[in-house]
């Protein structure tokens, strides 16, 4: 238990969801952590209280001008009972890197870790243990002052809510068909592509519509200079296996920094599998697959760990990945990233933190 | 009195600002008007009710993933006591661009213009009458449904709020000074430029933050893809008289294409001053600057209707313009569309609409 919080207990816990029927991000645990920002003051008011509305004046700045950052991380319950997360460090730097691009003041990054680990003790009895399931934490901070002027917020509201999870793919990791966006764009250099804020992800969602009418899982999103180089799939970052040595885009500016694409990164060259972070365009992998040498794809994030992609659309041309099977590398990428947040592989790397 | 709507006045009517010092969208008025939109029922339970917070889910969309768009106009009571709204169908007709861009299912814009009227009225007695004086409309809808999927949202929130502002500049049009933006990008084509939504008043906040540090008043933001062509500056449109002649930014696919702009272009062309919509780069006004062509600069929007730049601040190049004095041509253009706003100048146009 901690001091630095207040906790006061629901009165009214809820029921809890069947662990084979979760989805995800549908169903909420019984507490939530808030934390206030009041310019002058700082962040007060650090407090566990039972999951309910928020009431907001509806000039709220989150409202009109979008001042709104998030993290996404999990929780998981191991074998034996312990509660591990998965390097939630890295999820609050970068809140802080999200924070400094949207103008929203910078957390105490051990204070917010600390509130929510109290916050999965709290409801730690809503961690599913069923295969692939897991608790989703999310972290995420508004914009509350309720004025219509264009300008930073002085007032702020970080909350952390809980969802358990299922299997992100409850049929296993079949390969999606994904479409090529050559129209819309996700994010520039210099827009708020590396910050995780909720505008690009409205930005995101009329090309995902637009992709799924036509049958495809994802869109794979192109820069948007030349719309030529390969920057993010979905809400996920993206890796190809080409001629043995992986590859994925590198951090230019526009992209998203995830947990996920740097854990990969490190357990590939841990595996001693080749693997360079640099420009890759649309053409080198059309060519690469004519010529037989494109043998993986995959998205990586949170929510799926690990995404396999079995085909790609380019305007006219598709273009099959490894017969449309999951590779080879991606399934132990998968087994190995997994097995580590659940406890089943001895996490070498420090990443786990027992709450 | 409309029989659409259902209408609950409050029983605690609040005290009215001091006309003198209302400042921008700091007050609000005794009402709004709400709507909620579910999926397979439509837009419905439109209604006039006593302003009050809303309550929303912390797993409500708009906190999350920002699928927000919103509008800004306003009423004007002349001196005769007629309350005139300035082209209210122009920004519902803008509202519904947004709403496709953003997967926002669109509105009845005859619906939600008479909910705006009726508003209006109900609220009559807080609009302003001092000099510069107005009461801006808000109309917004944010994404309400409680789940973390990045879909759109199946449910959605539309409300008009009114808050009675002041003159935007106390002082009268006094030119600003403005700093061209060389590393932060405000939109790019294929983006949200075009769309008024939440995410891209987000992304521009830092600029303005470093740009008010350094003593300028806004920034000038070029294109996301050359950094070369002006498109807006802050959060309006731009235009420039270079030799005689009017030129605005022409619409790009990532600049919003604002009310006040249209309304500038056709009462330039009613007073037979030349004026041209295309492609202009920051070299073309620092070259004409240079050579003593650059006569008048000025930014349109709703907010400040015409606000004058007296100097523009180029990487290491000050472009001081008009001597940092209006112009005559801007001074014109301010005195004839606040007045037809505002019932003192006859609208030849048909621009206003009496509620």
């Amino acid at each position: 238990m901690s001091s630095q919080f207040t906790v006061e207990k629901t009165q009214h816990p809820k029921t809890k969801p069947d662990q084979q029927n979760l989805g995800f991000g549908k169903h909420f645990t019984d507490h939530m952590f808030l934390m206030n920002y009041t310019a002058g003051e700082g962040w007060h008011d650090a407090r566990i209280v039972p999951y309910a509305p928020l009431s907001l004046d509806p000039a709220a700045m989150v409202f009109h001008y979008g001042q709104a950052v998030f993290e996404g991380l999990k929780a998981y319950k191991t074998e034996g009972g312990r509660v591990l997360l998965f390097r939630p460090d890295q999820n609050l730097e970068r809140l802080n890197i999200s924070n400094e691009r949207l103008s929203i003041p910078q957390i105490d990054e051990a204070l917010v870790l600390e509130g929510i680990k109290e916050l999965v003790r709290t409801d730690a009895d809503w961690i599913p243990t069923a295969e692939g399931t897991s608790l989703y934490i999310r972290p995420f901070i508004i914009a509350t002052d309720a004025a219509l002027g264009v300008h930073p917020s002085p007032q702020y509201l970080l909350i952390v809510i809980l969802s358990p999870v299922g299997a992100y793919y409850p049929e296993g990791l079949k390969p999606v068909k994904i479409n090529v966006e050559s129209e819309y764009v996700r994010a520039v250099r210099g827009g708020t592509g590396v910050a995780k804020t909720a505008g690009n992800y409205a930005a995101s969602l009329r090309a995902q519509e637009e992709a799924e009418k036509q049958g495809y899982a994802q869109v794979l999103w192109l820069d948007g200079v030349e719309k030529k180089y390969i920057e993010e799939v979905g809400s996920m970052n993206v890796f190809f296996k080409i001629n043995g040595e992986v590859v994925t885009p590198a951090l230019n500016g526009s992209i998203l920094s995830g947990v996920t694409r740097r854990s990969i990164i490190q357990i590939l060259q841990d595996k001693e599998i080749p693997v360079v972070e640099r420009r890759i365009s649309i053409e080198e992998l059309y060519e690469a697959s004519v010529n037989g040498t494109l043998e993986e794809a995959f998205g990586t994030g949170t929510a799926a760990v690990i995404s396999p992609i079995g085909e790609l659309n380019w305007e006219d041309k598709q273009i099959t990945i490894n017969k449309g099977e999951i590779g080879q590398v991606s399934q132990e990428l998968y087994d190995t990233l997994t097995g580590i947040q659940n406890g089943k592989v001895k996490d070498t790397f420090g990443w786990t933190f027992e709450v």
